[in-house]
């Protein structure tokens, strides 16, 4: 068997591992009683070290090597096409960051995630940051540990390391660079919109779960969700888990606010139609896998915020609202549910955030994760830090830590450099969807009328079956829209919901 | 670390990758969409290919010579006890099982069962054994090749190496003098019990899918079950399965037939207790497990047949189905409850057969086991061979073979030795009853309180905790009842309650 084919197969076998700890993370979010947690922490762990293992093996250096040179011979040979160059290419970057880690510390790296994911679950609850400080110091610890040594292997900053586990070839310069455009622009057009807005109208009246749950199914299915190859179920917050060929949503339901799931609900189902959509070809190949979390993100935000957030799909969901849910007055339909769905508040909580605030939450916490992997911030002044970066950019006093720097997951767990993801992925959506748009005349009437079929063919040629074909985000956006990720897109797309008209 | 010591983080190691395999084997019967079946045949094969390249690596066998030694003399300094050495044992039997057989064997074992599966779901349904045959053929053929490899590092014969998977130290000549003994039995009593029974009472009314599963969870809580440590759902075929911390049981609801989702609950609640009650301090150990599949199915039986079909608890269902259920009239009280779940019949369905006949059933499939893999019995004359033994032992004709030979998932997933297990569990569970009965004076009017503590408390004690402390079903059984497994006691169980009074 030639090297590559036989890569080929220790990667669909690395998928495979992959797979199976994708399913049982969204069966802990989604399923798993309480006192299964220790007992799956050690499963996730024990998959992770054998994976890891997997990819360090020596063999693995060898077949990439004597898989170069098959390439150089069958390019010139026309027999390796793109996407098995891109496949190689993939899987050496894989391996590259398998390899720049030792095993004990990829271990200890998932344990200390685990263990501080649990006590802050608790200690979130009680706002006792003193409880949950030494735990997340030790994840910070060894966070930092691996991006100095990723930061050795690869020659780049320890923070632009972490960086391309999310987003390949993404470094924090350019972040800065779409970052600090926003920083400048988004005070005015927020003080703009807030001045702007009218009061938000009255408290609607309430909706059953079983009714939210029948309307975001009907969602769901409009969208072109495959039920038969995945489920909505519920957790705490609402995710996109397991694999292409089952895709795992969930969402919540609130009673007294029923947009709160129904949201939540279209924006996981873009994810999963992405999910779904990638290269069939290509299953359980790095090839085949999602661009990086950026367009991953661009997804679920095209479908939640460029379209169901518009007025031509409000039009298509306020008789929904009415004849499913069962709900009717002033802020179940025209003006009174455009307000609803596109007001804008300086709040304390991202996950909740509207579209315009979204991006300081994001820019704040990039701020504090850059001086914590520096070690300009310690983890103990991390809830100091948070009040005066949330008083600074978004005007608000943090009464406590559970809705301050206790609120999210993401460093608990040890992802570091995830977060710019979110909004690079909301610009990305703004630049994809105007692109769609340009490409589809009747794309407002089909949206009016809940048909997606039209958008969804575009994405899905444009960008779902590209699969990780290119090597940044920024080639396959010049491939779908012909630029690199513009930022000026999503502040016009911001400046014309928010500021005019 | 001495040799024992490292034996120990391996097979800690290995029991996460099970446990993994566990979870998501439940998934696929109680989640798991359609669509997403190959991909978790991927997982299941490539989680078990791994384990058996970690059982098999050359490094556990140096360190199982090692650990005897450090036995040798441990025991003799007193500084290792009984639990210790048997964890040993069951560690050396366990890598034993695996040397056994190549890894393409244990690879094509996988993937030939789980395509057999699939194939059956669809084959079943359209009583299409000509579609099955081949699918079958294949996995009997690896099975064949299995036992004769196990037999060979055994030294014994081939179905006796199988049996030993499922139960340790079960022979072939122990199983033909238990089911010899009941074949001569049960004729009769089947005869003298269909002739006593009164006309089975009127079809009564259906109960809702939300109301059973709101009884199930009672009689669960009854049970003693922790739902901090497991859940309660769905699947075609009721069944425990996920691990002892996470124990996730399944049942079915039939709004036409609500017993037949109550004493499901039941069942898979007595294996639920065992998982939840092993002991934990060796969880994760060969020696923390469950002792076999029959003393597992006894834990079950003893619950549903042995307790929860006796006239001490149907005291206490009555008014529960009518105050909880909502249901009532004389077939859900009295006499007439009674003889609904003791009524004995001739039938196709062995999960659906009551404890008169089911033994009946599985001698059935006894005997056309040991004929598949002797060579006797080819696959494709399977469904004739079946229409005579059901013929020959319960006296009814079989229309067709979706209600014949394709009835049950054993043989489709490879697991031949598996069905002795099933009445070894009934008659256990009988001898085990009476031991508990002759140690707890008030058994009998706590039951018909619902009062599950003592039971529960007393099997704990005996059964639950004893792990795989004893290196066979008969020598925990003499530990825990006095005896070796003893059929009388189970034969006059069912004289008692079907041919006397």
């Amino acid at each position: 068997m030639a090297a590559y084919e036989q890569l080929v197969d220790r990667f669909a076998r690395l998928a495979s591992l992959n797979g199976a700890a994708a399913m049982l993370h969204w069966d802990a979010a989604a399923m798993m009683p309480r006192g299964g947690a220790d007992a799956r922490a050690e499963q996730l762990a024990t998959l992770s070290l054998v994976s890891h293992e997997m990819l360090c093996a020596p063999e693995v250096a060898d077949l990439l090597v004597a898989a170069e040179g098959e390439q150089v011979r069958q390019v010139r040979q026309a027999h390796l096409g793109p996407w098995e160059q891109a496949n190689l290419r993939e899987m050496a970057r894989i391996r590259a960051h398998a390899t720049a880690l030792p095993a004990d510390l990829v271990n200890a790296l998932s344990r200390a995630g685990s263990a501080c994911e649990m006590v802050w679950r608790m200690a979130r609850a009680d706002d006792d940051f003193a409880t949950l400080c030494p735990h997340l110091e030790e994840v910070i610890a060894l966070v930092r540990q691996a991006a100095q040594a990723k930061a050795e292997a690869f020659g780049c900053t320890p923070y632009d390391a972490l960086l391309s586990e999310y987003e390949p070839g993404l470094t924090a310069a350019a972040v800065d660079r779409h970052f600090d455009a926003l920083a400048d622009f988004l005070p005015n057009l927020l003080d703009n919109a807030l001045s702007r807005q009218p009061a938000p109208p009255p408290a609607p009246e309430r909706m059953s779960a079983a009714l939210q749950e029948s309307l975001s199914r009907q969602l769901l299915d409009m969208l072109g969700f495959d039920f038969e190859h995945g489920r909505l179920d519920v957790s705490m917050h609402p995710f996109t888990g397991g694999i292409s060929d089952d895709v795992r949503l969930t969402t919540r339901y609130d009673e007294a606010d029923p947009l709160g799931s129904l949201y939540p609900a279209l924006h996981e189902g873009g994810h999963g139609m992405y999910e779904r959509g990638l290269p069939g070809t290509w299953r359980g190949q790095p090839v085949g896998g999602a661009m990086g979390m950026a367009i991953h993100e661009s997804q679920s935000l095209l479908v939640e915020m460029q379209v169901c957030r518009g007025d031509d799909f409000l039009g298509y969901l306020a008789p929904l609202l009415r004849n499913v849910g069962g709900v009717s007055g002033p802020g179940w339909e025209g003006e009174g549910l455009s307000r609803r769905v596109r007001h804008v508040a300086r709040s304390l909580i991202r996950v909740e955030a509207d579209e315009v605030t979204y991006p300081l939450h994001i820019i704040h916490r990039y701020r504090l994760e850059r001086a914590m992997l520096s070690g300009d911030l310690k983890v103990a002044d991390l809830p100091g830090a948070w009040r005066d970066g949330m008083a600074n950019l978004l005007g608000i006093d943090v009464a406590n830590d559970r809705d301050g720097c206790m609120q999210d997951i993401h460093w608990m767990d040890g992802a570091v450099g995830y977060f710019p993801t979110y909004t690079l992925g909301a610009m990305a959506a703004a630049q994809i969807y105007r692109a769609a748009d340009a490409a589809l005349p009747n794309l407002s009437d089909d949206l009016a009328r809940g048909d997606f079929g039209p958008l969804m063919a575009w994405l899905q040629k444009n960008v779902h079956s590209q699969g990780r074909l290119h090597a940044t985000a920024d080639d396959l956006l010049i491939a779908a829209t012909g630029s690199p990720l513009d930022g000026g897109i999503f502040r016009r797309h911001l400046e014309k919901r928010y500021a005019e008209g």
